[in-house]
């Protein structure tokens, strides 16, 4: 009898993630004779912990299509990194009770950490486990791979985003908002910020500046290149990654001063800059903080990213198959034009708790922009557009409420 | 020789303002024995002021199919209230220099009254001047119309936001964030926040609270409302027009504490409500401003909506050439199911400077949601996709750069 195989999805969702998911699930589909069922952790490792798994025997054809075009992550997925023995323990003799032999663990850094040490448990313990982990982040600082599923998604929401609002904001500066700031996520790292840069054709065009969390922002040099943005172009369009840091290393969002309970505001990096620049160079500011639009947009998906977000479970699959554990999935640029690609594979012991900033390469010389060579490493990565199906003019994203099997084991107690 | 006419666009842009500027303009090439050379004023009425027109025949099939496709107003727009006779002496004066006829100027409330005094204006002086109306405004706050083109695009991307946002949060909030809000416009009404309801196709769905302008906000209820609804459904996403109030009626806005400068922090709903049920509830809480990502969102403009803002322009030149000045268009809803509209018209001096609130009968009894009365309204605004033309991953929108005209007179000093 094949042994079971585990698929559970980790840390902050995509608008690709559930791609991942089937492409593990069709995959494992077709080895029948390596794998049995599949199951899936409700929102992730804890549904491991608190024994709460579905079986995907139960997904026909059109779930799998669907769970491709919906983002967020539709089984669940949690913040929680194993601290103690017990939870490594526990986790293991779950997958005993049910016979895992494969464990799909769809998630970033933080996540490969969990995937790893689960995977060392069970070498140690003399268990077979084939531990692999699917990568998946919008932030796109995993190491070892040339990028990661989910980014270029928000990458192209971003830059769309961007020079969308950037002709909005170009139009009204005569009389109106001359300065408009766009806060990104990313994390510590500036890919998606510097992906936004994508959305300027020429000279000129938004967006003006980016602060990408690489470059220590110095208010003075600043507020001089917003002047001279405002100067030049009758407006300034500016794209700040959340995680930009002043010259002593506090992040500008914590400079963002207090709400009215006395806390320090989170994420208000934006609203920060606009009083800064309203204070000092005296323009009438707007801004947006994206937030979950950009991570959840499947609406304006890229199709390049769809295809690896699905190509990674796949590979996933291919390598348990094969008896690889221990793995993590990469992509590999093979060809810049034509853009190729292919699947390859990297240790986990390279990848887990490592965070991969933007290259000194894709960062232009004034701090404020990005280079050649970042957009030749961008621009495939949010080619073609991946629609999902839209009904009454909204688009059709699935919503499952899923039967959980009942549990063989006592309650956890943490 | 027939006269020229005379097109400007005004306030606050939307996704498909230049949509209705190329209705104007294609239609008035069809009529070459009514109406000579169509000019645009750049910047809006601040383009009459300073005698800054530009001519459209430069323009080819191709452009006005591009400006059908690009979000912004193409041609520059403008806040500016006409104050002194001194300036609409002006605007007649240009209109005398250029020999302009007609007059189509396309913005919302305060523009038809813009538009009005023109009208008047031109009347009392003998000149034969036909003003007409273009209506535009995402905050649909026109009154005689049915709806307002722009409207239709921004409630799809905030309803699909909502929809894909929500989806992000359900999947994340058994182990962290647990509320969501997202800020969206709409002035003093509560038409886009309503609109953002469509996400939710049954009960438990996002968005679970919509807080409206139309309704005073209690912070006591609302924090008993999010409370329940996290009990209840895990979680709880919150859709506020940055115009709502609380009992006193006070901006909620303005309550939102003061930034590092000490200023009271503009458009600061969102963080402000996160702070308040943060400390309150104890939720970790993200929250999203959308600002002008809504109003430029052409790449998820609604179908209808693009439709109407064409019907708009080709009507407003239908009434020129049948001799109907000091009129706005209209839009009248014919049927429901299936949806069925026609191109109407009322006198500007029913419009101007008037705002249509959201009727209490499309508001829930609790205030929080809204009724079928108000999905049947809108659902029909947001119907059909109709996405813009795409080049290397990114919306191919048009941007031009205009030469202007030579003027005639002396400069302008107000």
């Amino acid at each position: 009898m094949p042994m079971n195989a585990l698929y559970a999805q980790s840390g902050g969702v995509t608008p690709v993630i559930n791609a991942s998911a089937a492409g593990v699930i069709a995959a494992a589909r077709m080895h029948p004779n390596h794998i049995g069922r599949v199951y899936v952790a409700k929102n992730g490792i804890l549904g491991v912990l608190h024994e709460e798994l579905i079986d995907t025997s139960v997904l026909t054809n059109t779930d799998l299509a669907q769970l491709k075009a919906t983002p967020g992550g539709a089984f669940g997925s949690c913040r929680h990194k194993i601290k103690t023995e017990a939870e490594l323990a526990r986790i293991l003799a779950v997958f005993k009770a049910w016979d895992i032999g494969y464990f799909f663990y769809n998630g970033g850094g933080d996540s490969a950490d969990t995937c790893l040490k689960v995977s060392e448990l069970a070498e140690a313990a003399g268990y077979p486990l084939l531990a692999i982990h699917v990568p998946k982040t919008i932030d796109n600082d995993l190491p070892h791979t040339d990028n990661s599923p989910g980014f270029g998604s928000v990458a192209k929401y971003v830059a769309t985003s961007v020079r969308e609002a950037g002709l909005d904001v170009r139009s009204m500066a005569a009389s109106s908002t001359k300065v408009f700031i766009l806060e990104v996520m990313g994390r510590h790292t500036g890919w998606i910020a510097a992906a936004s840069g994508l959305a300027a054709r020429s000279e000129g065009e938004p967006p003006h500046l980016i602060l990408l969390p690489e470059v220590a922002v110095d208010e003075g040099r600043l507020l001089a290149a917003v002047e001279n943005t405002v100067m030049r172009y009758g407006y300034c369009v500016i794209v700040a990654a959340e995680g930009v840091k002043d010259t002593h290393g506090t992040f500008l969002s914590e400079a963002g001063g207090k709400d009215a309970f006395g806390h320090v505001q989170l994420g208000g990096l934006a609203p920060y800059l606009a009083g800064l620049i309203k204070t000092h160079c005296g323009f009438k500011c707007h801004w947006s903080v994206a937030d979950y639009l950009q991570r959840a947009a499947r609406h304006t998906a890229s199709a390049t990213d769809l295809a690896q977000a699905i190509a990674v479970g796949e590979a996933a699959v291919k390598l348990a198959v094969a008896g690889q554990g221990g793995m993590m999935v990469t992509i590999e640029r093979l060809g810049e034009v034509p853009y190729t690609w292919d699947i390859g594979a990297v240790p986990l012991g390279v990848v887990a708790n490592c965070e991969k900033p933007l290259p000194a390469e894709f960062i232009a010389a004034d701090g404020f922009g990005i280079t050649a060579a970042a957009r030749r490493y961008f621009a495939p990565l949010i080619a073609g557009e991946a629609p999902p199906p839209y009904i009454d003019g909204l688009p059709d994203y699935g919503t499952w409420v899923w039967s959980i099997e009942a549990p063989c084991l006592p309650i956890f107690k943490p």
